[in-house]
Order: structure tokens, then C-alpha cells, then sequence
């Protein structure tokens, strides 16, 4: 495919694909391919890679919104996730694919059930996603020898991965956490799990444990450069050198803290580790939506309001929300440059929001929206 | 004006608007009208009133962003500034108009330079306006008495006010700061002022006058319901009262707050107080863009993230954003009802962020983009 006339860093050219990846940057105007996407002077930036999802819960956009927490938990989102089916999940996932890719990403890492929903419509729809399979004590979704078998036997694609998803220290008794660690690590899947999300956690953690979430994590050896951690709001300076130190991976969800009223994300701390960081939307009930490029902004600014006018600038946030998910995940992806996968998005500089043009980075975290969004690009296909 | 087959509070409905206001709200399916507009089945809600604005800022949109707050003003904001031109002003304050009429804002309140450049085009675009004659010492801004006629002989329209803006306690003396007040309010003008934006305005202020910015303005008989104060972030319980007391309206501005580090509004505090709160997004340099949407819900967060997620809900914020507003002004709009002013937004259902629909208001605040808007109507007619 030959994307023409299309602006990369201020500078118009034709960009070839080939199998998936960026073959050429700078082809020729008279350069040929089986199909041409004419960019029309539109700009070429990295797709969206969503590190924390429950795709689904698309189907609880909106409901029993702003109630106190455990109001919201216990009369709503419970209630309503009891009761739903395949068919259900179905439905949801569907949901969030087209507004994943009508908002620019085109990877997500899923938590959730029915997987085998989940899964023929990441395919069909030409995304990529890390599809989890959720390990809970005291539910259908503890962790079985038919769960087990399915993490042994699946075979990853080039856009589709299995995890296994321990949901959290407050939901997964130790034994299970070690068996759910040591089961992924034997067949090459990422972990992906809730942690220290809300004080409330940090303190019955304690309360259990005698250790914090991350200290009791540690303890266990369930951390490695194979874990992506969710949240991460109550996270203290020796924790954050604990992470570091073991290549977790954290997602930062800056929508569904504030909904929640979680906290702050501790943006000085989390940056001073050196911890991989990457972006999260959560699940819709918690946000409500999967807008990628909304998080950006809400995280930079969140980042900001406590004095820092420097702190985490737009390039830094486009980097979480981009190349460090692809990182986590292993994808060779997340900028544009020859050799990368082909995951990208055009964006129309003619409205006004992208006008006048200092710094397209800028005007992209703080003032566009999806809006601007012309195209998505995903695996070299055109998915918008 | 017919509005056809639209869904005002979940009935599906025809609207009829006359002389620049909702006449009748449940019309026949075959009323007729000079002009009809099919709403194909979208949503109505109140358009937006933009309560603090330096429209013409867009000539800086992302210029020198994520730099110290010292270094962005002394490097970038101010020696920009200081060249801007009649021309600059038209083309800025242009570029803003087509950007608040894309993203469903029909009001906004101005306070920046060559108020004859803006005044024209707020006109011919059909949009509504507050435009400050912006007073500030030891400037070209200076209140003389030019100024001071323009104040008095301006008639205001339907659409457009003229307003006294001393620009804050900082950069007015005490002097100026009655004399504005005594103009404006001889001449029947509102006035917009900045007002405790940072923790240094507050303790500088406190330095010269022995008082906190609020206590200063009250002690000399500024403060009163003409009186628009944007930012009001360092401002403590008895000053709410104080504010309450004398009816002054308060324009908060979450992202412009949280982007220049200024601090996180008190919203337990000014909610509590009983004042009238509206929102605005200030200058496109503090934000980046115009777009009222996005206001909404990072003030909806922002409240919420220190731990009370029943805090401002969807309801509340868009009455911020649209009646608040409105009823400030002096203008009779901000609800859909009969014989309201017919400044209104139609919102498609048919997008994915729109969907599934528990609370359009909850969808609108929470999940929505400036790509759900179809039409925006102002004063009757359709900008949009």
C-alpha cells in the first residue's frame, strides 16, 4: 500500500507498506502499489495502543453514574455483569472495536469473560489485542484445569496474544496468584493484573498480609518484566524502585481514577523510577469511554495540577499512550519509521482545533479530538 | 424554524422556534415552517456558555507549551503578544468562532485587545457575545477616556454585550479598580475581572494590601451579581461566603488550571457556598482548545479525584456550562422550554460513544466528542 501525500515531522511525502510494516518513507510521488490511500495532506501519527480495558462493559456506558463507590459497585455494575451472557459480551466487545478504532487505537490489553467472544472479533475487525483470561477465587472464573489447558494450547497470532489475568490481591488468594504467575511464565503469556489501586486495597492488603500490595506481590515473586499492572495510584518511592527493578509494566488510567475518585496517579514518583508507563482508558463504566486521546490529555494535565507546568510534556504521554504499550506487549510498533509494524493514524490538519500548527504533538494531546481522525491504519490495513 | 423528529428527554418530538426562541415543543408531525430542519432522530441539549475566554489566544495554540510557567509567559506568551495587530486579532478571534461553533458553544465572555476586530465578527457568525474593555496599568490597556466613552455610548444588541474587564489585583491598582467598577456599573455593563488564579496572586496580594485578592476587592466595594470572576481557585470558606453574599458569578476553568499548575479547584467549598458557578476554558495558549465538552468532564474528574465519587454529576456540570452561563449574562436560555431563547445543539445518537444511552446527560458529559455534534443553533438560527 502507498499512503501518499501524507505529512510526517512537517515534512510531505508517500509512505510504502509492505507486509505490515513501513517499507519506505520517503517513496517517490510516482512510486506505485496495489492500493493508494490518498492522505490529502493529512498527518501521519502512531496509533493507540490501550494498555487496561474490560472491552464489554461498552454495555455499562453510563449506568448508575455518579453514585458513591460502593453504591455504584454493589446495587449497579455487579447486579448487571451477573447477569450477562456470550451473546452479551458479544454485543459489548463489538461495541468497543468501533470506537476503539473510530478514536485511533488499535491494540488493547482485555480483561473480561467469554473470551471466545472476544476473540473471532478482534480477528474479524482487523485489530490487535492482548485478550485475558480472568483469574478470580469465588467465581466461575477460578482458575480451572479447562483455563489452564487453554492457556497451554492456545497459539499466539501476529495480532492476537492470550494473558493470563489474575484480577487482584483482594479477589486471588495467594495460591492462586503463584499457580496463575507460574502457569504464564511456562508458556511465554504476559500477566496482567489490578494493583494498588485505591487506598482501601493498599490498607486491607496490609491489614492481610502485614505487606502493601507491591511488597506482598514481590514477596511471592510474582513480579518480572512479563507483568502489566494496572493503576498503581498508592504506590510509595521504595515500591516504585521495587516495579523498576523488575520491569513491570504499569498502566495508568487517569479517567477511571478521577471517576472513582481513586487519587492521583503519583506522576513524580512513577517518572523518577524509571518504570515503563503506559496508558490505560479502563472499562467504560469507569470513564465512559475508550477515548485514547482524551486519557493523553486528562493524564498530562493531571500530571500538572499540583504546581509542575513542565511535567510530563505531550511528547512524553504520546510515548505512554503509543510506543511504550507496543513495548509492553512486544510489538515493534509505536513509531513511525521504516521497519516498524504499520500501526498509525492520519489526522486532518484543516479543522480548527489543529490550527495553527507550533507543534503537531501539542495540538494533538491538548487540543484535538477524533474529530480529526481521517484514517487508521492497523497491521498495514486500513481499518478506518 | 421547524427542528423535525427530535429527541428532547427521551420523547421524540417536532420543535418549533419562533422569533429566536422555542414557541411550541410538541408541533404536529405535518406543522409547517418557513425552514426545516430533520434532526434525524438526534438529541437536543442547551448549547454552551464559554464564561472566560481570550478568544484570539488560538494564534497561540501550543506555542511554548510544557515549559515552566515563568519561562512560557516571559519567553513565549507575553513577546508574542506584544506584536499582535488589529489583523492577528481578526484572524485569531475568526479562527476561534468556527472553532466554538463546531463544538456546540453559541456564547463566550471576552476579555482581550482591538475589540473592534471581534465585535464585527461575532455578529456576521450569528453567535453571541460578552467583549471586555480590557483595563490593565502601565499599558496600552490603561483606562482612559476613550475607553471610558466607548463603555458609556456602546448599545448592546441582542447578541452582543459590551463588559468592563480590570484585568486582575495584580496588574490594576486600587484607583483603576473603583473607577472600572463605578464605569461599569453607571453604564449598566458587567464586569470581568481574574480573580485568586495562583497561590502567588493570593500572597503577593496579601503583601500589598494586607488582604487576600477576594477580602481586597470586597473591602473597596468592587465585588457585586455584575461582577464575572474567573479561576477563583485559591479561594477559602469565608471567601465563598463573601462571594456569595454580593452574588458574584464564577467562572471555573479546570483545564487552563490544571495545564499552568495554578491548582485544583475548591468544589466542595464553592458548591457548598451557594454561588453561582459557570465554566470557561480561557485562552487557547492555557488549555489548548475552546471546547466546552471536554470542560465538562475534566471538571466532572477533577472534582471527584480526591475520593468523593458523588461529587458535581453530569446534571450539575452541564448547568455550569449552559444555564449558569446564561443566567449570568442576563440571557433567558440554557433549557429547552417553551419561550426560552433557542440556542441549542443536536446531538447524533447513532456513534458508538453514544451508545448504550442509561443518561444522555451522562453520555454527553462523559463520553461524547465535538463528533457527535450535528447542528448548533443560536438565537433561532442554525451556525452550524
Amino acid at each position: 500500500m502507498l499512503i501518499k501525500n501524507v505529512v510526517l515531522d512537517d515534512r510531505r511525502c508517500n509512505i510504502l507498506v509492505r507486509d505490515g510494516r513501513f517499507a519506505c518513507l520517503d517513496a517517490a510521488d510516482g512510486a506505485e502499489a496495489e492500493e493508494v490511500l490518498d492522505a490529502g495532506g493529512a498527518a501521519i501519527l502512531p496509533a493507540f495502543y490501550n494498555t487496561h480495558t474490560h472491552a464489554a462493559m461498552t454495555l455499562l456506558r453510563g449506568y448508575g453514574d455518579d453514585n458513591p463507590l460502593h453504591v455504584w459497585l454493589e446495587e449497579y455494575v455487579w447486579p448487571f455483569e451477573a447477569k450477562l451472557g456470550a451473546a452479551d459480551i458479544h454485543r459489548g466487545s463489538e461495541l468497543a472495536l468501533k470506537e476503539m478504532i473510530a478514536t485511533g487505537t488499535v491494540f488493547f490489553n482485555d480483561m473480561y469473560f467469554f473470551i471466545d467472544e472476544t476473540i473471532p472479533l478482534v480477528d474479524s475487525y482487523g485489530m490487535r489485542a492482548a485478550i485475558g483470561v480472568t483469574v478470580m477465587e469465588n467465581h466461575p472464573q477460578v482458575l480451572r484445569d479447562e483455563k489452564a489447558r487453554r492457556v497451554r494450547e492456545w497459539r499466539d497470532t501476529d495480532r492476537i496474544l492470550l494473558t493470563v489475568a489474575p484480577h487482584a490481591v483482594y479477589t486471588v488468594g495467594r495460591e492462586t496468584l503463584i499457580s496463575s504467575a507460574r502457569l504464564a511464565r511456562e508458556n511465554g503469556r504476559k500477566i496482567h493484573i489490578h494493583l494498588s489501586e485505591t487506598e482501601k486495597e493498599v490498607q486491607d492488603c496490609i491489614a492481610q498480609t502485614g505487606m502493601t500490595p507491591v511488597r506482598y506481590l514481590d514477596s511471592i515473586g510474582f513480579l518480572g518484566p512479563d507483568v502489566i499492572a494496572a493503576h498503581c495510584v498508592h504506590v510509595d518511592k521504595e515500591e516504585w524502585d521495587i516495579l523498576a527493578e523488575r520491569g513491570v509494566t504499569v498502566s495508568h488510567c487517569p479517567c477511571s481514577n478521577m471517576k472513582l475518585g481513586s487519587g492521583r496517579f503519583p506522576y513524580e514518583l512513577a517518572i523518577a523510577s524509571g518504570v515503563r508507563v503506559t496508558l490505560g482508558t479502563d472499562g467504560c463504566s469507569s470513564n465512559n469511554n475508550l477515548d485514547m486521546r482524551e486519557e493523553m490529555k486528562m493524564a498530562a494535565l493531571l500530571a500538572k495540577v499540583t504546581g509542575d507546568a513542565a511535567l510530563l510534556n505531550a511528547h512524553q504521554v504520546l510515548q505512554w499512550a503509543t510506543r511504550n504499550g507496543a513495548e509492553a506487549f512486544g510489538y515493534d510498533a509505536g513509531v513511525i519509521s521504516e521497519g516498524k509494524l504499520a500501526d498509525a493514524i492520519l489526522v486532518s490538519m484543516d479543522g480548527p482545533k489543529m490550527q495553527p500548527c507550533y507543534s503537531l504533538i501539542s495540538n494533538w494531546v491538548y487540543s484535538a479530538d477524533s474529530s480529526c481522525i481521517k484514517h487508521v491504519i492497523c497491521n498495514g490495513k486500513v481499518l478506518l
